[in-house]
């Protein structure tokens, strides 16, 4: 997606541990006219999977499903990182381990809000190491839910993530690949 | 907003200790058709106020709030968390306790992307004692910024949050405003 390529090479910023921060249009501060932009190109890539469930896990993920979801017609489901009062305790977990926090997060999704009749396209702004979607894809595979694929706005393409989930069949819509990274320039993957 | 109260009435549940869960369309599964509506709403009710920022907190307020954006035509800001590797030292914080979470946050907004020529305007999907808006009015403060008001989807109107904004002078705008509730039934306000 050119209208994203263009945008991280403008406003994207390269930091020391192979981080790029994109918090001033797409993680933070969020673009609204981009990210609807995001939400259409991913749904024009989905469009004749027959969705019923968009997931993702809190908090950064949640724009970009919300904007994927407008153009889809599916409702949102977004996995939790803690468990709050508002929460009941028949949930599907899975481990995550987040490298920007630091830390390894039990996610969980509530057992009625998705199903064996469900069919999940798992949405997020990054896809570095493939933690997030791993958790997503086992809490899909624990419902019985079907996996109609993943759609990122950023993969590392030279982290091993989107790689290992292709190599095992997995549908992944990247709307930009950077397969290298330097503090001086961005290299991506040329996509059809 | 009579949609979004039918909605609580069919598919809210009340628990103890006050709590309603509304996990089936608002903050856990979003029905996106719902989503939309309460964007749209917003929108109308702070189109004239030349909103240059819509700020929340992480994660239940991000999908209001990027509905809220594609209507007001302005970006959204969330305030994070926690302080993750991509975040900048340089950010305006506020505590902000929680009482789903049963805990107090740190809750932190870079000072890149808010500053005294902005004009915000305050999303929530809840208010109750209102301490989540408290921090992000403290974080409005600490910028300079000035605060067009609040919009909240569901005001717990028995709770002292939103009367001590009013009494502030704070514009609050709920779209659902529950004077009562009881295992049996709910009574909202009246409305214009």
């Amino acid at each position: 997606m050119k209208l994203l390529e263009q945008r991280i090479l403008e406003d994207g910023k390269v930091y020391p541990g192979e981080v790029l921060k994109v918090s001033g249009f797409l993680n933070h501060l969020i673009d609204e006219q981009l990210l609807d932009e995001i939400g259409r190109e991913i749904s024009v890539r989905f469009c004749g999977e027959h969705v019923t469930k968009i997931m993702t896990i809190e908090a950064s993920g949640i724009a970009i499903a919300c904007a994927t979801a407008r153009y889809l017609k599916a409702p949102v489901l977004f996995a939790k990182k803690s468990k709050t009062s508002n929460v009941s305790d028949n949930c599907y977990s899975a481990s995550v381990k987040s490298y920007t926090h630091g830390n390894v997060a039990n996610v969980i999704v509530e057992k009625e809000f998705l199903t064996s009749a469900d069919k999940v396209l798992i949405v997020d702004d990054f896809l570095a190491h493939g933690e997030a979607v791993n958790g997503l894809i086992e809490i899909v595979r624990q419902a019985g839910a079907e996996l109609a694929g993943c759609a990122i706005a950023i993969e590392k393409g030279f982290q091993d993530g989107g790689a290992k989930l292709r190599a095992k069949g997995v549908r992944v819509e990247s709307l930009a690949i950077i397969d290298s990274m330097t503090d001086d320039s961005l290299t991506f993957r040329e996509q059809n």
